[in-house]
């Protein structure tokens, strides 16, 4: 029998990408419209106390193309804290106006193919990643995964030692772009459609490019990679949400 | 000929997946609005009757991300029956606010690899399988699933010894998580688009991805499952339902 | 060059599956549905008079889940008659309160497998199974279906022999549900997206899932079936209609 | 590198299905659809026109199944001129009750592959091919379709000879078919999804499928022909339209 | 590990591919759909001015077909500045009668598979390709595409070397068409769902159908290739926005 890869895991993860319905939204009054913003300023301010708590982090993305909008990226200890923002935000007068697209179900994971020392979950290192504080960076890109299992190229169906080789060359490619991208994984195997989400983080758009495109010519990727949708966004810090959804 | 495995056969299952139309849900008065969900709950408590009497059961869990926002799943004798609630559940006034976004149609299902003596429907162990009450736990977790017949993993083709030996590994693996994750399959051949359900019930929902993680790297998932879309939820106990359903 | 299977080919067969906007349909006034359930019962009366004098048949069943609410099937020895009967069904006030969510056409096809003497369109026996009254029986099934061309599986590149030989080892397998599932073959190769349709009639839901999982097995199946959707539905005899469509 | 097959390329062709909003249509008043239908007319004489001078052409059938109500077929000297019918039809009073469902744009196309001599473009016989008027057959049959690049099934790997020899085999078995088939070949590689469209016509509709089945089991339709939607219609003759969208 | 090919990156792209809504278009006042043109008018004269600071470039197309009714590329210096336009378009009145219907994030890329000397960014032929001003042809082609990853075929598995021989030999079919065909590659790895976004302009139609039938019988594309819908479409000269969009 196969040996499953350990992992550990963190915060549980929402993806939420929205469309805007702007000929709705314009239909509405300016004084509504400020209202709707308003409230929405309210909920992200929610938001921002849990995460200057250090209790969860988010982030907030305007998408190119028609795939969404925006994307609002929530992090959690618990999958019940998950569904209460999502829904708080379905009730909010400016959830009326987008259309959803796309979400993404996952919890932070970190994968164990090194064997480590003392409980990784008192580790500081570990703690870091597992409960990131979202970073501001200029850009965001997303996509969910699968490891192949078709034919000769079944990555279930290979050793331990062999999948820990080629994550490890992996890894390695990502670490040359330390300080460019951030990576954040997080396994959804159960949750949702695919085995893993990644969320990368850059200030130049340029290096999720360079990253991804890298990383396709390892065999891990070459052989083993199935990959779902791109989504590629950038930062909408909140002074700018009004000037963003402002129409005449 | 390759041997079919054979098959007990219990109650049909109905998984009726969700999401609510907010925007017209808040149009609604407020007086309306409680009587919709009053209609509601008097629904669920003929369903609580039914499964009172143990004859029949039911779930209802909010589901996380856009895929849906609950899922009521239900158990009957009969496919008649299954049909004439879900028809009665959408003649309700609250149905006039949800947008069905999945469903699945199914039998609750007992593979029977390993010979068993007696008529298997007078063992109480197999009946309280195939009539289960379900669990109020904390969490669940629906997938479809087929065995793949693709090239050289097929496998329809392959001999009745194999396929037993690998269904008792992974058994196996299930095994280990008794008491974590109750699971209750549902066979769909003839009767939807998979081959069959897997629903999951857990209060720790981290054990839905450990298990079904650790299984993809056993035989039987590794090289023959094929999976459809994952859904995953919190309980959405009848006393939360005005709270899950409030807008302002 | 491969020699094709000779087929004899009956009644033009159009499903048509719907589901009901109970919304809007609730919208009418009680008077309103009330002529337009009579409307579609003189519909119905007009395709039993058709059915009568044995010049066609058709088949009303409602439908388990989400992906419709209820199938009409027709059969006619044109198809001009079905695009007439399909339009004029679209026509009726009832059709507006209706949502096509899948149709199939295609013909009544006996494959020919096995040499027979004289003109078998002369064949009583034969004549039968290619002009069908549809049975009322409990439960319908319906699920359209390709034999696979791919890699080392391709049905079309096979000998006529070994194609024989499986059809006649599938066909086996189907005689012994003879008397529980009645099956009708439609050809839909130049009609619609898959190759055939095939529709499964019987008392017992189960039965179904016994058949087509047990034919899984055959290698005809294993090796060369590719399956489209799978529907599942209940007898929706004419005088249940109001009971079917009845709101408050 | 392989040698492409040479074409010869004709009229360019747009194939447009299109449902009918029925319900939207009723609403309508008796007297605006009397005028929309006229307009239709007026619209439907402008084609007739180009097609009497030779410089165009077009074809009108209702579609069975719920994949479309009917089919406009057009065909074109240039790209622009399409463009501007469909623009042109789509302004038209009666476009506001028509749902686009489908469309394919492609361009009459003669596959090459026996060496020809003289100019083929001035070959009478050629030319009536690249510049068909289309029949006014009682049936229509449409579907694109791809050669296949898979595996060891690659058909733009084979040598030309071996195309060569394939081609011509499945010529013959569409030349069994002359005077109850008539086929045209549309090819669309960078116009549309798939390499080719086949619209074919017949007066009687069983032979698409008897052409389309027999061609499934050669060579180059069985290990390298990946087919799109299957499409079947009945001819619209102009005087029937009144009939056809009469409502009450 | 295999040696991924080093890219050249130019202007970030957005297609934009928008299908018309002419039954409201219709509704609205001949004054406001006037003033609607005119603002559209302001808009493109916004891109012009950039486009003749050679800040920028963009083409627009109507398009063939029911997949779109014109198409909006756009090329800007940043990920921001396209999602800014693209952010302002929508908010224009003429937006609301548009259905978004695709749309492709990527940059303008050139393949560096053969070495090249100094700094390629300080190449006036290099930036001349990386920083396009689209060209005014009659027509233009888009389809997005990646190389296969599957069994024996895959790209990411070939050493640099193999790969750039056969992207010499595909190269040299495009040499072929120069004057004939412009080609514009933007890479989107990383950005959007496909590798690469492939866009033709030509002024004869027909060079499309013969460069990309041409292409497919090399290996790189007969064996590699892996392509997404496919888009054509006749150049939409601001002059003539007004005839396009006029209504009665």
């Amino acid at each position: 029998m196969a040996e499953p890869a350990q992992t550990l895991d963190g915060w549980y993860s929402l993806h939420d990408f929205r469309a805007i319905d702007w000929t709705t939204w314009k239909m509405l009054s300016s004084e509504d419209r400020t209202e709707a913003i308003a409230e929405f300023h309210r909920f992200l301010d929610k938001l921002n106390s849990t995460q200057d708590a250090k209790e969860g982090s988010h982030a907030l993305y305007s998408i190119v193309g028609q795939k969404a909008d925006f994307m609002l990226m929530i992090l959690r200890p618990t999958m019940e804290e998950l569904n209460e923002l999502e829904n708080e935000f379905n009730k909010l007068k400016i959830a009326e106006f987008t259309v959803p697209t796309f979400s993404y179900v996952s919890v932070v994971e970190l994968g164990n193919y090194m064997p480590s020392e003392g409980d990784p979950y008192e580790n500081p290192y570990v703690k870091e990643r597992l409960y990131p504080i979202l970073p501001k960076a200029n850009h965001v890109c997303f996509y969910p995964m699968d490891k192949r299992r078709q034919g000769n190229d079944n990555w279930y169906m290979l050793p331990m030692e062999d999948r820990r080789d080629m994550m490890r060359s992996h890894g390695m490619i990502g670490r040359q772009y330390a300080g460019k991208v951030k990576q954040i994984i997080t396994g959804s195997v159960g949750f949702d459609d695919y085995e893993w989400g990644v969320t990368l983080f850059a200030d130049d758009v340029l290096q999720f490019k360079k990253l991804v495109y890298e990383m396709r010519f390892d065999e891990v990727s070459a052989r083993y990679g199935e990959f779902g949708a791109f989504y590629v966004g950038n930062l909408l810090p909140e002074e700018k949400i009004e000037t963003f959804l402002h129409v005449n």
